[in-house]
Protein backbone atom coordinates (compact mmCIF):
# COMPACT_ATOMS: atom_id res chain seq x y z
CA UNK A 1 0.00 0.00 0.00
CA UNK A 2 1.40 3.86 -0.82
CA UNK A 3 1.24 6.00 1.73
CA UNK A 4 0.97 9.73 0.86
CA UNK A 5 1.65 12.23 4.18
CA UNK A 6 0.43 16.37 4.08
CA UNK A 7 3.12 17.91 6.37
CA UNK A 8 0.45 21.21 7.94
CA UNK A 9 1.70 23.53 10.47
CA UNK A 10 -0.32 22.05 13.49
CA UNK A 11 -1.19 18.51 12.36
CA UNK A 12 0.22 15.51 9.72
CA UNK A 13 -2.24 13.84 8.18
CA UNK A 14 -1.12 10.63 6.84
CA UNK A 15 -3.14 8.27 4.66
CA UNK A 16 -2.93 4.83 3.49
CA UNK A 17 -3.87 4.57 -0.40
CA UNK A 18 -4.84 1.74 -2.49
CA UNK A 19 -6.11 2.41 -6.27
CA UNK A 20 -7.04 6.18 -5.68
CA UNK A 21 -8.56 5.69 -2.55
CA UNK A 22 -7.67 6.89 0.84
CA UNK A 23 -8.48 3.38 2.89
CA UNK A 24 -7.10 4.45 6.08
CA UNK A 25 -5.96 8.25 7.84
CA UNK A 26 -3.81 9.08 10.88
CA UNK A 27 -3.28 12.12 12.50
CA UNK A 28 0.28 13.07 14.45
CA UNK A 29 0.62 16.68 16.11
CA UNK A 30 3.45 18.96 14.20
CA UNK A 31 6.13 19.03 16.50
CA UNK A 32 8.78 20.43 15.18
CA UNK A 33 11.95 18.57 17.41
CA UNK A 34 10.66 15.10 16.35
CA UNK A 35 8.58 15.15 13.68
CA UNK A 36 9.51 12.88 10.96
CA UNK A 37 10.22 9.92 14.00
CA UNK A 38 6.91 10.91 15.20
CA UNK A 39 5.00 10.42 11.56
CA UNK A 40 7.68 7.02 10.51
CA UNK A 41 6.61 5.74 14.39
CA UNK A 42 2.89 6.11 13.59
CA UNK A 43 3.18 4.27 10.05
CA UNK A 44 5.28 1.57 11.57
CA UNK A 45 2.65 0.64 13.93
CA UNK A 46 -0.27 1.02 12.32
CA UNK A 47 1.37 -1.15 9.22
CA UNK A 48 2.98 -3.70 11.88
CA UNK A 49 -0.88 -3.92 13.90
CA UNK A 50 -2.22 -4.40 9.87
CA UNK A 51 -0.27 -6.57 8.49
CA UNK A 52 0.40 -3.83 5.94
CA UNK A 53 2.49 -4.16 3.06
CA UNK A 54 4.14 -0.36 2.27
CA UNK A 55 5.22 0.27 -1.19
CA UNK A 56 6.76 3.82 -0.31
CA UNK A 57 6.00 7.12 1.17
CA UNK A 58 5.51 10.59 -0.21
CA UNK A 59 5.64 13.56 1.60
CA UNK A 60 3.79 17.06 0.33
CA UNK A 61 5.74 19.37 2.33
CA UNK A 62 4.69 22.94 2.96
CA UNK A 63 8.61 24.27 2.45
CA UNK A 64 11.21 24.15 -0.05
CA UNK A 65 12.40 20.54 -0.85
CA UNK A 66 15.01 18.59 -2.87
CA UNK A 67 14.56 14.87 -3.04
CA UNK A 68 14.52 13.66 0.67
CA UNK A 69 16.83 16.89 1.49
CA UNK A 70 14.84 19.58 3.04
CA UNK A 71 16.04 23.19 2.82
CA UNK A 72 13.34 24.67 4.92
CA UNK A 73 10.08 24.58 6.37
CA UNK A 74 9.54 28.05 7.57
CA UNK A 75 5.95 27.38 9.32
CA UNK A 76 7.72 24.55 11.17
CA UNK A 77 10.94 25.97 11.66
CA UNK A 78 12.72 23.18 10.42
CA UNK A 79 15.71 23.63 8.04
CA UNK A 80 18.20 21.81 6.67
CA UNK A 81 17.14 18.70 7.48
CA UNK A 82 17.65 15.13 4.97
CA UNK A 83 14.49 12.61 5.86
CA UNK A 84 16.21 9.71 4.40
CA UNK A 85 18.82 8.92 7.25
CA UNK A 86 15.52 9.27 9.51
CA UNK A 87 13.37 6.95 7.30
CA UNK A 88 16.18 4.54 7.40
CA UNK A 89 15.81 3.79 11.10
CA UNK A 90 12.03 2.76 10.81
CA UNK A 91 11.74 1.48 7.22
CA UNK A 92 15.69 0.85 5.84
CA UNK A 93 14.19 -0.66 2.58
CA UNK A 94 11.70 1.86 1.44
CA UNK A 95 11.61 4.72 -0.44
CA UNK A 96 10.93 7.84 0.31
CA UNK A 97 9.63 11.21 -2.31
CA UNK A 98 8.97 14.85 -1.29
CA UNK A 99 7.51 17.31 -3.37
CA UNK A 100 6.10 21.15 -1.56
CA UNK A 101 2.49 21.08 -0.81
CA UNK A 102 1.26 23.08 -3.59
CA UNK A 103 2.66 20.24 -5.97
CA UNK A 104 0.91 17.37 -4.30
CA UNK A 105 -1.96 18.93 -4.26
CA UNK A 106 -2.19 19.66 -7.88
CA UNK A 107 -1.37 15.79 -8.29
CA UNK A 108 -4.26 14.85 -6.15
CA UNK A 109 -6.71 16.62 -7.85
CA UNK A 110 -5.59 15.88 -11.17
CA UNK A 111 -5.59 11.85 -10.05
CA UNK A 112 -8.96 12.41 -8.75
CA UNK A 113 -10.22 14.07 -11.78
CA UNK A 114 -12.88 11.92 -13.70
CA UNK A 115 -11.73 13.41 -16.88
CA UNK A 116 -8.65 11.26 -16.98
CA UNK A 117 -6.68 14.71 -17.17
CA UNK A 118 -3.04 14.75 -17.76
CA UNK A 119 -1.85 17.91 -17.07
CA UNK A 120 -3.00 20.57 -14.91
CA UNK A 121 -1.89 23.74 -13.36
CA UNK A 122 -3.58 23.93 -9.50
CA UNK A 123 -3.74 27.61 -8.09
CA UNK A 124 -4.31 28.24 -4.09
CA UNK A 125 -5.87 31.09 -2.93
CA UNK A 126 -4.74 31.01 0.96
CA UNK A 127 -3.20 33.41 2.75
CA UNK A 128 -0.60 33.94 -0.28
CA UNK A 129 -1.21 32.26 -3.13
CA UNK A 130 0.50 29.13 -4.69
CA UNK A 131 0.85 26.79 -7.17
CA UNK A 132 1.58 23.31 -8.34
CA UNK A 133 2.30 21.95 -11.99
CA UNK A 134 1.78 18.55 -13.36
CA UNK A 135 2.46 17.62 -16.66
CA UNK A 136 2.24 13.55 -18.16
CA UNK A 137 0.51 13.14 -14.61
CA UNK A 138 4.05 13.69 -13.17
CA UNK A 139 4.40 16.51 -11.00
CA UNK A 140 7.14 19.25 -11.77
CA UNK A 141 9.30 20.51 -9.11
CA UNK A 142 11.39 22.67 -11.50
CA UNK A 143 15.53 23.39 -11.66
CA UNK A 144 14.91 25.43 -8.52
CA UNK A 145 12.31 23.31 -6.54
CA UNK A 146 10.55 26.49 -7.49
CA UNK A 147 7.88 25.52 -9.90
CA UNK A 148 4.71 26.54 -8.97
CA UNK A 149 5.24 30.05 -7.39
CA UNK A 150 2.63 31.68 -9.43
CA UNK A 151 1.17 34.00 -6.98
CA UNK A 152 4.50 36.50 -7.83
CA UNK A 153 2.88 36.88 -11.54
CA UNK A 154 3.16 40.55 -11.78
CA UNK A 155 -0.24 41.58 -12.31
CA UNK A 156 -1.33 44.27 -10.66
CA UNK A 157 0.27 47.14 -12.26
CA UNK A 158 -2.66 49.22 -10.66
CA UNK A 159 -1.75 49.43 -7.54
CA UNK A 160 2.02 47.57 -7.40
CA UNK A 161 1.27 46.76 -3.88
CA UNK A 162 4.66 45.96 -1.71
CA UNK A 163 4.52 41.94 -1.39
CA UNK A 164 6.31 40.02 0.94
CA UNK A 165 9.05 38.75 -1.63
CA UNK A 166 10.12 42.01 -2.00
CA UNK A 167 8.47 42.64 -5.72
CA UNK A 168 5.89 44.64 -6.12
CA UNK A 169 2.40 44.01 -7.89
CA UNK A 170 2.18 40.21 -7.56
CA UNK A 171 -1.00 38.06 -8.24
CA UNK A 172 -0.33 37.56 -4.46
CA UNK A 173 -0.93 41.20 -3.43
CA UNK A 174 -4.31 41.32 -4.34
CA UNK A 175 -6.17 37.84 -5.25
CA UNK A 176 -4.81 35.94 -1.78
CA UNK A 177 -7.14 36.44 1.02
CA UNK A 178 -5.07 39.16 2.71
CA UNK A 179 -4.41 40.72 -0.74
CA UNK A 180 -8.72 40.67 -0.28
CA UNK A 181 -8.79 42.32 2.55
CA UNK A 182 -5.97 44.84 1.55
CA UNK A 183 -7.76 46.03 -1.24
CA UNK A 184 -11.66 46.41 0.39
CA UNK A 185 -9.92 48.46 2.90
CA UNK A 186 -8.36 50.87 -0.11
CA UNK A 187 -11.75 51.04 -1.31
CA UNK A 188 -13.78 51.61 1.33
CA UNK A 189 -15.20 54.73 0.80
CA UNK A 190 -15.81 54.68 -2.76
CA UNK A 191 -18.77 51.87 -2.76
CA UNK A 192 -21.84 51.28 -1.01
CA UNK A 193 -21.24 48.83 1.60
CA UNK A 194 -22.86 46.75 4.51
CA UNK A 195 -19.09 45.08 5.01
CA UNK A 196 -17.86 45.66 8.49
CA UNK A 197 -14.71 47.62 7.93
CA UNK A 198 -12.90 46.05 11.35
CA UNK A 199 -14.15 42.50 11.20
CA UNK A 200 -13.43 42.05 7.08
CA UNK A 201 -11.95 38.96 6.06
CA UNK A 202 -11.89 37.90 2.35
CA UNK A 203 -15.15 35.47 3.41
CA UNK A 204 -16.88 38.52 4.88
CA UNK A 205 -16.45 40.45 1.90
CA UNK A 206 -16.98 38.11 -1.08
CA UNK A 207 -20.06 36.68 1.14
CA UNK A 208 -21.12 39.96 0.51
CA UNK A 209 -20.57 40.12 -3.10
CA UNK A 210 -23.28 37.16 -3.47
CA UNK A 211 -25.65 39.86 -1.66
CA UNK A 212 -25.00 42.32 -4.74
CA UNK A 213 -23.20 44.38 -2.24
CA UNK A 214 -21.52 47.15 -4.08
CA UNK A 215 -17.80 46.80 -2.38
CA UNK A 216 -17.98 43.18 -2.31
CA UNK A 217 -18.59 43.19 -6.07
CA UNK A 218 -16.11 45.46 -6.87
CA UNK A 219 -13.23 43.17 -5.06
CA UNK A 220 -14.80 39.90 -6.39
CA UNK A 221 -14.38 41.54 -10.09
CA UNK A 222 -11.16 43.01 -9.42
CA UNK A 223 -9.40 39.33 -8.26
CA UNK A 224 -11.09 37.24 -10.62
CA UNK A 225 -9.59 39.98 -13.42
CA UNK A 226 -6.17 39.83 -12.02
CA UNK A 227 -6.68 35.79 -12.00
CA UNK A 228 -8.07 35.35 -15.31
CA UNK A 229 -4.55 37.29 -16.72
CA UNK A 230 -2.59 35.40 -14.63
CA UNK A 231 -4.67 31.98 -15.49
CA UNK A 232 -4.01 33.27 -19.46
CA UNK A 233 -0.07 33.78 -18.98
CA UNK A 234 0.31 30.74 -17.45
CA UNK A 235 -1.36 28.55 -19.99
CA UNK A 236 0.87 30.43 -22.31
CA UNK A 237 3.87 29.28 -20.91
CA UNK A 238 2.95 25.58 -20.17
CA UNK A 239 -0.72 24.83 -21.82
CA UNK A 240 -1.69 22.42 -19.44
CA UNK A 241 -5.30 20.50 -19.70
CA UNK A 242 -7.50 21.78 -16.59
CA UNK A 243 -6.67 24.54 -13.80
CA UNK A 244 -7.81 23.48 -9.93
CA UNK A 245 -8.56 26.72 -8.32
CA UNK A 246 -8.44 25.43 -4.30
CA UNK A 247 -7.61 27.24 -1.07
CA UNK A 248 -10.15 29.00 1.31
CA UNK A 249 -10.31 32.21 -1.03
CA UNK A 250 -12.11 29.57 -3.53
CA UNK A 251 -14.81 28.67 -1.29
CA UNK A 252 -16.67 31.46 -2.50
CA UNK A 253 -17.45 28.96 -5.49
CA UNK A 254 -19.66 29.38 -8.49
CA UNK A 255 -19.54 33.59 -8.13
CA UNK A 256 -15.96 33.28 -7.84
CA UNK A 257 -15.28 30.54 -10.62
CA UNK A 258 -17.85 32.04 -13.73
CA UNK A 259 -16.24 35.71 -13.38
CA UNK A 260 -12.45 33.89 -13.13
CA UNK A 261 -13.54 32.02 -16.62
CA UNK A 262 -14.86 35.38 -17.77
CA UNK A 263 -12.24 37.51 -17.84
CA UNK A 264 -9.50 34.21 -18.51
CA UNK A 265 -11.92 33.83 -22.00
CA UNK A 266 -11.14 37.77 -22.49
CA UNK A 267 -7.53 38.00 -22.02
CA UNK A 268 -6.37 34.38 -23.32
CA UNK A 269 -4.88 33.41 -26.57
CA UNK A 270 -7.56 32.29 -29.32
CA UNK A 271 -6.23 28.32 -29.51
CA UNK A 272 -6.45 27.88 -25.83
CA UNK A 273 -9.91 29.87 -24.89
CA UNK A 274 -11.69 26.46 -24.29
CA UNK A 275 -9.91 25.55 -21.51
CA UNK A 276 -11.60 24.05 -18.33
CA UNK A 277 -10.97 26.58 -15.36
CA UNK A 278 -13.02 24.20 -12.08
CA UNK A 279 -12.99 24.46 -8.73
CA UNK A 280 -10.94 21.99 -6.77
CA UNK A 281 -12.72 19.03 -4.99
CA UNK A 282 -11.02 17.10 -2.79
CA UNK A 283 -9.58 19.90 0.24
CA UNK A 284 -7.50 18.84 2.84
CA UNK A 285 -7.37 15.20 1.03
CA UNK A 286 -5.45 16.44 -2.02
CA UNK A 287 -2.07 16.76 -0.42
CA UNK A 288 -2.05 12.93 0.62
CA UNK A 289 -3.38 11.39 -2.20
CA UNK A 290 -0.92 13.33 -4.63
CA UNK A 291 2.20 12.78 -1.98
CA UNK A 292 1.07 8.58 -2.26
CA UNK A 293 1.96 9.20 -5.90
CA UNK A 294 5.28 10.68 -6.53
CA UNK A 295 6.04 6.92 -7.21
CA UNK B 1 20.54 6.92 -38.60
CA UNK B 2 18.09 10.26 -36.91
CA UNK B 3 16.78 12.05 -39.51
CA UNK B 4 15.93 15.88 -38.26
CA UNK B 5 13.81 18.14 -41.02
CA UNK B 6 13.46 21.82 -40.06
CA UNK B 7 10.77 23.12 -42.42
CA UNK B 8 10.94 27.14 -43.53
CA UNK B 9 8.85 28.99 -45.88
CA UNK B 10 11.23 28.85 -48.71
CA UNK B 11 13.60 26.02 -48.17
CA UNK B 12 13.54 22.35 -45.93
CA UNK B 13 16.11 21.85 -44.12
CA UNK B 14 17.25 18.27 -43.73
CA UNK B 15 19.95 16.50 -41.15
CA UNK B 16 21.68 13.07 -41.26
CA UNK B 17 21.91 12.87 -37.31
CA UNK B 18 23.83 10.89 -35.31
CA UNK B 19 25.47 11.27 -32.07
CA UNK B 20 24.20 15.20 -32.01
CA UNK B 21 26.59 16.05 -34.74
CA UNK B 22 24.98 16.60 -38.70
CA UNK B 23 26.68 14.35 -40.48
CA UNK B 24 24.82 15.19 -43.65
CA UNK B 25 21.90 17.86 -44.88
CA UNK B 26 19.91 18.41 -48.06
CA UNK B 27 17.87 20.72 -48.91
CA UNK B 28 14.73 20.99 -50.84
CA UNK B 29 12.19 23.93 -51.92
CA UNK B 30 9.25 24.52 -50.10
CA UNK B 31 6.52 23.40 -52.30
CA UNK B 32 2.93 23.62 -51.19
CA UNK B 33 1.48 20.72 -53.19
CA UNK B 34 4.35 18.57 -52.77
CA UNK B 35 6.30 19.25 -49.98
CA UNK B 36 6.19 16.06 -48.09
CA UNK B 37 6.88 13.92 -51.58
CA UNK B 38 9.37 16.23 -51.88
CA UNK B 39 11.07 15.68 -48.59
CA UNK B 40 10.72 11.93 -48.47
CA UNK B 41 12.06 11.61 -52.03
CA UNK B 42 15.32 13.26 -51.09
CA UNK B 43 15.60 11.38 -47.75
CA UNK B 44 15.23 7.89 -49.25
CA UNK B 45 16.98 8.33 -52.11
CA UNK B 46 20.07 9.93 -50.20
CA UNK B 47 19.93 7.02 -47.44
CA UNK B 48 19.89 4.62 -50.67
CA UNK B 49 22.68 5.79 -52.08
CA UNK B 50 25.21 5.48 -48.85
CA UNK B 51 23.35 2.74 -47.24
CA UNK B 52 22.30 4.83 -44.17
CA UNK B 53 19.95 2.95 -42.18
CA UNK B 54 17.24 5.21 -41.03
CA UNK B 55 15.79 4.94 -37.25
CA UNK B 56 13.09 7.36 -37.17
CA UNK B 57 12.15 10.84 -39.16
CA UNK B 58 11.26 14.05 -36.91
CA UNK B 59 9.95 17.47 -38.05
CA UNK B 60 9.47 20.85 -36.65
CA UNK B 61 7.26 22.69 -38.29
CA UNK B 62 6.37 26.06 -38.95
CA UNK B 63 2.47 25.81 -37.42
CA UNK B 64 0.16 24.02 -35.33
CA UNK B 65 0.93 20.45 -35.32
CA UNK B 66 -0.18 17.01 -33.69
CA UNK B 67 1.32 13.92 -33.49
CA UNK B 68 1.51 13.20 -37.67
CA UNK B 69 -1.35 15.90 -38.27
CA UNK B 70 -1.22 18.59 -39.62
CA UNK B 71 -3.76 21.54 -38.77
CA UNK B 72 -2.32 24.24 -40.51
CA UNK B 73 1.32 25.67 -41.64
CA UNK B 74 -0.45 29.19 -42.37
CA UNK B 75 3.34 30.79 -44.28
CA UNK B 76 3.33 27.68 -46.15
CA UNK B 77 -0.47 27.19 -47.22
CA UNK B 78 -1.10 23.64 -45.93
CA UNK B 79 -4.10 22.60 -43.52
CA UNK B 80 -5.69 19.54 -42.55
CA UNK B 81 -3.18 17.23 -43.80
CA UNK B 82 -2.05 14.08 -42.33
CA UNK B 83 1.70 13.24 -42.99
CA UNK B 84 1.30 9.48 -41.91
CA UNK B 85 -0.06 7.90 -45.42
CA UNK B 86 2.61 9.77 -47.73
CA UNK B 87 5.86 8.67 -45.38
CA UNK B 88 4.12 4.92 -45.28
CA UNK B 89 4.38 5.62 -49.25
CA UNK B 90 8.17 5.86 -48.67
CA UNK B 91 9.53 4.06 -45.25
CA UNK B 92 5.89 1.92 -44.23
CA UNK B 93 8.09 0.87 -41.07
CA UNK B 94 9.88 4.29 -39.82
CA UNK B 95 7.73 6.21 -37.17
CA UNK B 96 7.29 9.77 -37.61
CA UNK B 97 7.31 12.68 -34.96
CA UNK B 98 6.73 16.12 -35.31
CA UNK B 99 6.49 19.47 -33.39
CA UNK B 100 6.17 23.09 -34.44
CA UNK B 101 9.61 24.47 -35.26
CA UNK B 102 10.03 26.63 -31.95
CA UNK B 103 9.90 23.05 -29.86
CA UNK B 104 12.13 21.95 -31.90
CA UNK B 105 15.00 24.69 -31.58
CA UNK B 106 14.43 24.49 -27.66
CA UNK B 107 14.89 20.71 -27.65
CA UNK B 108 18.43 21.06 -30.41
CA UNK B 109 19.65 24.17 -28.26
CA UNK B 110 19.38 22.42 -25.00
CA UNK B 111 20.88 19.36 -26.57
CA UNK B 112 23.76 21.33 -28.03
CA UNK B 113 24.50 22.77 -24.32
CA UNK B 114 27.73 21.71 -22.95
CA UNK B 115 26.09 21.79 -19.85
CA UNK B 116 23.94 18.75 -19.82
CA UNK B 117 20.92 20.99 -19.21
CA UNK B 118 17.65 19.11 -18.90
CA UNK B 119 15.09 22.22 -19.15
CA UNK B 120 15.11 24.59 -20.98
CA UNK B 121 12.94 27.60 -22.91
CA UNK B 122 13.96 28.98 -25.84
CA UNK B 123 12.31 32.49 -26.87
CA UNK B 124 12.80 33.52 -31.09
CA UNK B 125 13.00 37.01 -31.40
CA UNK B 126 12.13 37.46 -35.02
CA UNK B 127 9.49 38.58 -37.01
CA UNK B 128 6.95 37.92 -34.21
CA UNK B 129 8.14 36.21 -30.54
CA UNK B 130 7.91 32.36 -30.02
CA UNK B 131 8.85 29.82 -27.82
CA UNK B 132 9.53 26.53 -27.17
CA UNK B 133 9.66 24.01 -24.10
CA UNK B 134 11.78 21.59 -23.05
CA UNK B 135 11.79 19.66 -19.61
CA UNK B 136 13.14 16.56 -19.05
CA UNK B 137 14.96 16.56 -22.56
CA UNK B 138 11.61 16.35 -23.84
CA UNK B 139 9.84 19.02 -25.96
CA UNK B 140 6.37 19.82 -24.26
CA UNK B 141 3.55 20.20 -26.90
CA UNK B 142 0.89 21.05 -24.42
CA UNK B 143 -2.25 20.22 -24.66
CA UNK B 144 -3.61 22.14 -27.46
CA UNK B 145 -0.34 22.06 -29.25
CA UNK B 146 0.03 25.76 -28.45
CA UNK B 147 2.75 25.57 -25.65
CA UNK B 148 5.33 28.68 -26.02
CA UNK B 149 2.96 31.00 -27.29
CA UNK B 150 5.20 33.33 -24.82
CA UNK B 151 4.97 36.09 -27.45
CA UNK B 152 1.44 36.95 -26.54
CA UNK B 153 2.14 37.45 -22.71
CA UNK B 154 0.54 40.41 -21.66
CA UNK B 155 3.55 42.86 -20.35
CA UNK B 156 3.24 46.01 -22.38
CA UNK B 157 0.68 48.00 -19.96
CA UNK B 158 1.95 51.32 -21.37
CA UNK B 159 1.09 51.29 -25.11
CA UNK B 160 -1.39 48.21 -24.98
CA UNK B 161 -0.86 48.15 -28.73
CA UNK B 162 -3.13 45.75 -30.98
CA UNK B 163 -1.46 42.15 -31.12
CA UNK B 164 -1.95 40.31 -34.52
CA UNK B 165 -3.17 37.88 -32.16
CA UNK B 166 -6.17 39.65 -31.14
CA UNK B 167 -5.18 40.82 -28.00
CA UNK B 168 -3.16 44.09 -26.77
CA UNK B 169 0.15 44.57 -25.28
CA UNK B 170 1.82 41.26 -26.13
CA UNK B 171 5.17 40.98 -25.25
CA UNK B 172 5.56 40.66 -29.41
CA UNK B 173 4.12 44.09 -29.93
CA UNK B 174 7.13 45.78 -28.42
CA UNK B 175 10.19 42.97 -28.82
CA UNK B 176 9.42 41.52 -31.58
CA UNK B 177 11.45 42.54 -35.13
CA UNK B 178 8.63 44.66 -36.04
CA UNK B 179 7.43 45.69 -32.31
CA UNK B 180 11.21 47.63 -32.32
CA UNK B 181 9.88 49.20 -35.31
CA UNK B 182 7.04 50.27 -33.90
CA UNK B 183 7.90 51.69 -31.11
CA UNK B 184 11.07 53.18 -32.72
CA UNK B 185 7.93 55.40 -34.97
CA UNK B 186 6.54 56.18 -31.58
CA UNK B 187 9.25 57.59 -29.98
CA UNK B 188 11.54 59.13 -33.15
CA UNK B 189 10.94 62.56 -31.97
CA UNK B 190 11.49 62.59 -28.69
CA UNK B 191 15.29 61.60 -28.64
CA UNK B 192 18.23 62.45 -30.34
CA UNK B 193 19.05 60.27 -32.78
CA UNK B 194 21.15 59.43 -36.41
CA UNK B 195 18.68 56.46 -36.89
CA UNK B 196 17.46 56.57 -40.64
CA UNK B 197 13.57 56.67 -39.98
CA UNK B 198 12.41 55.91 -43.67
CA UNK B 199 14.72 52.52 -43.83
CA UNK B 200 14.47 51.42 -39.99
CA UNK B 201 14.90 47.43 -39.43
CA UNK B 202 15.56 46.50 -35.65
CA UNK B 203 19.05 45.90 -36.78
CA UNK B 204 19.87 49.57 -37.99
CA UNK B 205 17.70 50.22 -34.22
CA UNK B 206 19.97 47.78 -31.79
CA UNK B 207 23.24 48.74 -34.24
CA UNK B 208 22.77 52.42 -33.18
CA UNK B 209 21.95 51.34 -29.55
CA UNK B 210 25.43 50.29 -29.63
CA UNK B 211 26.84 53.87 -31.29
CA UNK B 212 25.21 54.99 -27.43
CA UNK B 213 22.03 56.44 -29.85
CA UNK B 214 19.64 57.62 -27.55
CA UNK B 215 16.66 56.78 -29.31
CA UNK B 216 18.34 53.24 -30.00
CA UNK B 217 19.15 52.72 -26.35
CA UNK B 218 15.78 53.56 -25.14
CA UNK B 219 14.33 51.11 -27.59
CA UNK B 220 16.89 48.28 -26.70
CA UNK B 221 16.45 48.99 -22.58
CA UNK B 222 12.64 49.23 -23.43
CA UNK B 223 12.34 45.46 -25.39
CA UNK B 224 14.92 44.27 -22.48
CA UNK B 225 12.71 45.48 -19.44
CA UNK B 226 9.73 43.77 -21.54
CA UNK B 227 11.35 40.47 -22.13
CA UNK B 228 12.93 40.63 -18.38
CA UNK B 229 9.46 40.73 -17.14
CA UNK B 230 8.02 38.11 -19.36
CA UNK B 231 11.30 35.93 -18.33
CA UNK B 232 10.70 36.93 -14.89
CA UNK B 233 6.54 35.26 -15.08
CA UNK B 234 8.03 32.22 -17.62
CA UNK B 235 10.45 31.04 -14.76
CA UNK B 236 7.44 31.29 -12.10
CA UNK B 237 5.57 28.82 -14.31
CA UNK B 238 8.11 26.56 -14.56
CA UNK B 239 11.35 26.90 -13.26
CA UNK B 240 13.91 25.61 -15.99
CA UNK B 241 17.45 25.69 -15.73
CA UNK B 242 18.18 28.07 -18.80
CA UNK B 243 16.90 30.27 -21.05
CA UNK B 244 18.05 30.94 -25.23
CA UNK B 245 17.17 33.70 -26.97
CA UNK B 246 17.33 33.38 -30.60
CA UNK B 247 15.99 34.56 -33.70
CA UNK B 248 17.10 37.90 -35.91
CA UNK B 249 16.77 39.89 -33.07
CA UNK B 250 19.35 38.13 -30.99
CA UNK B 251 22.11 39.03 -32.85
CA UNK B 252 22.43 41.94 -31.58
CA UNK B 253 24.49 40.02 -29.08
CA UNK B 254 26.15 40.80 -25.59
CA UNK B 255 24.11 44.35 -25.25
CA UNK B 256 21.03 42.57 -25.71
CA UNK B 257 21.33 39.93 -23.68
CA UNK B 258 23.07 41.55 -20.84
CA UNK B 259 20.44 43.97 -20.69
CA UNK B 260 17.98 41.33 -20.27
CA UNK B 261 19.55 40.06 -17.55
CA UNK B 262 19.84 43.20 -15.71
CA UNK B 263 15.81 43.36 -15.93
CA UNK B 264 15.12 39.76 -15.01
CA UNK B 265 17.48 40.24 -11.76
CA UNK B 266 15.41 42.74 -10.59
CA UNK B 267 11.87 41.61 -11.54
CA UNK B 268 12.55 37.92 -10.96
CA UNK B 269 11.68 36.31 -7.34
CA UNK B 270 14.13 36.07 -4.85
CA UNK B 271 14.17 32.27 -5.71
CA UNK B 272 15.31 31.73 -9.09
CA UNK B 273 17.26 34.90 -9.52
CA UNK B 274 20.39 32.72 -10.70
CA UNK B 275 18.54 31.79 -13.41
CA UNK B 276 21.01 31.57 -16.59
CA UNK B 277 19.26 33.43 -20.23
CA UNK B 278 22.12 33.03 -22.87
CA UNK B 279 22.02 33.68 -26.41
CA UNK B 280 20.71 30.82 -28.52
CA UNK B 281 24.00 29.06 -30.03
CA UNK B 282 22.40 26.82 -33.23
CA UNK B 283 20.71 29.31 -35.34
CA UNK B 284 19.35 27.44 -38.38
CA UNK B 285 20.89 24.23 -37.37
CA UNK B 286 18.79 24.01 -33.55
CA UNK B 287 15.60 23.13 -35.34
CA UNK B 288 17.22 20.01 -37.61
CA UNK B 289 18.83 18.77 -34.27
CA UNK B 290 15.87 18.57 -32.06
CA UNK B 291 13.65 17.38 -34.49
CA UNK B 292 15.75 14.52 -34.90
CA UNK B 293 15.71 14.32 -30.66
CA UNK B 294 11.66 13.99 -30.57
CA UNK B 295 12.17 10.01 -30.10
Amino acid sequence: MRVGIDVGGTTVKIGFIDDYKIIHRLVVETNKDTLFDDIFIAIKKYAEDNNIDITGIGFGLPGHVSNTYIDKLPNIGIYDLDIAPIANKYFPNIDIYTTNDANAAALGELLNDKDNVKSAYMITLGTGVGGGLVIDSKVINGFHANCGEIGHIYVDFNHNYQCTCGLKGCLETVASATGIVRLANEYYNQFNTKIDKKNMTAKSILDAAKQNDELGLFILNYISESLGRAIATIELCVDVERIYIGGGVSDAGDILINRIRDYYKKYSHYAIKDLEITKAKLGNDAGMLGAAYLF
